[in-house]
């Protein structure tokens, strides 16, 4: 495509090198962008400045923070000694939207992959190892996956001296889900790991 | 959701308000931004700004252009007498894609449509009227609506004691439409518009 502005040009090409933005949504989204008032787009133009420059990680759970330690981790009515470790700060807040759990975070920033470049030294797993000593329990919530089970297996490998209880969340049926439409594997769990009702 | 980072959040507030991005995907590109180097995201912000600053109407044709006239304008191989006139920026583009258009454009950014308060004098009608004094033929390429019809049709109108020709794009089958599949309307113009084969 030839366009009368090599800035527009470029907004493009930056706009379809994020994930799930090709050339056609960059192109709607430029022109969107010039249609806007200038005060949106200094307010976009700072708050991605402000994003690099603002947003850290916690030094105790490496979630994304702008206080160090974060607020999870600096709240007094968290339950300190009981370690929920995800892979992503994404799955922080999911986990944070249900609004029930009240112990901390360990974001280990990825699971071993040695395919994508993923070596252990490049994951919190040494920080986790510190923070075991410490803890009562320790969750592992990572996403179903070979490359989870591999992290999990490794960690635990990690703390199996530690007077510290290791658990990982159920597998089962989903809410809303029938028997004869879940998958054998999520079947095989729910069977598997089936809770005592009397 | 609560986040641990205000800068996420806004940045999210942001994204979100541009067009078919929703807070999930806002928020998994906030998520992709923190994870890229400094320089895209000090580019990204730096473009956003030239988008504002460098990017104009051109004073012709009203495109976007940082020139003035715009590349099209000022392009000698143009034959500056023929005028399409079209909604969009974009439609522009979808033109120029083509490769075979030789004449100049106008853009009215918008069509007459008093429910969302595009009024006339929003519109480069009177622009278009002032073009029209010189030129041999104007082309209407507006999308097909209500409110093109009504802005066409008032177009027209002002023009109609000018020495200029005046014609539309042509409606009718698109290519790789077969006839049983084609809807009611087009296939009325189709018949309509029949051209001479002998």
């Amino acid at each position: 495509m030839k366009f009368t502005s090599p800035t527009i040009e470029q907004m493009i090409e930056i706009l379809s090198a994020l994930p799930t933005i090709g050339k056609k949504s960059a192109l709607r989204l430029t022109l969107f962008l010039l249609r806007q008032p200038d005060e949106f787009v200094q307010k976009f133009a700072e708050t991605l400045l402000k994003l690099k420059e603002n947003v850290k990680f916690c030094s105790i759970c490496f979630n994304f923070t702008e206080t160090d330690p974060c607020p999870i981790c600096s709240d007094d009515g968290r339950q300190k000694d009981l370690i929920c470790v995800v892979e992503n700060p994404d799955d922080v807040l999911a986990i944070e939207k249900t609004n029930q759990y009240k112990g901390v975070y360990h974001v280990l920033h990825g699971t071993i992959n040695h395919l994508n470049g993923i070596s252990i030294s490049k994951l919190k797993i040494n920080e986790l190892v510190e923070r075991a000593k410490k803890a009562k329990e320790i969750i592992f919530a990572l996403n179903p996956s070979v490359e989870s089970e591999v992290t999990t297996h490794y960690i635990v490998n990690l703390l199996k001296d530690f007077p510290v209880k290791l658990t990982r969340i159920a597998r089962g049926l989903p809410v809303g889900i029938e028997i004869q439409y879940a998958d054998d594997a999520t079947l095989l769990n729910a069977i598997e790991n089936r809770t005592e009702i009397k």
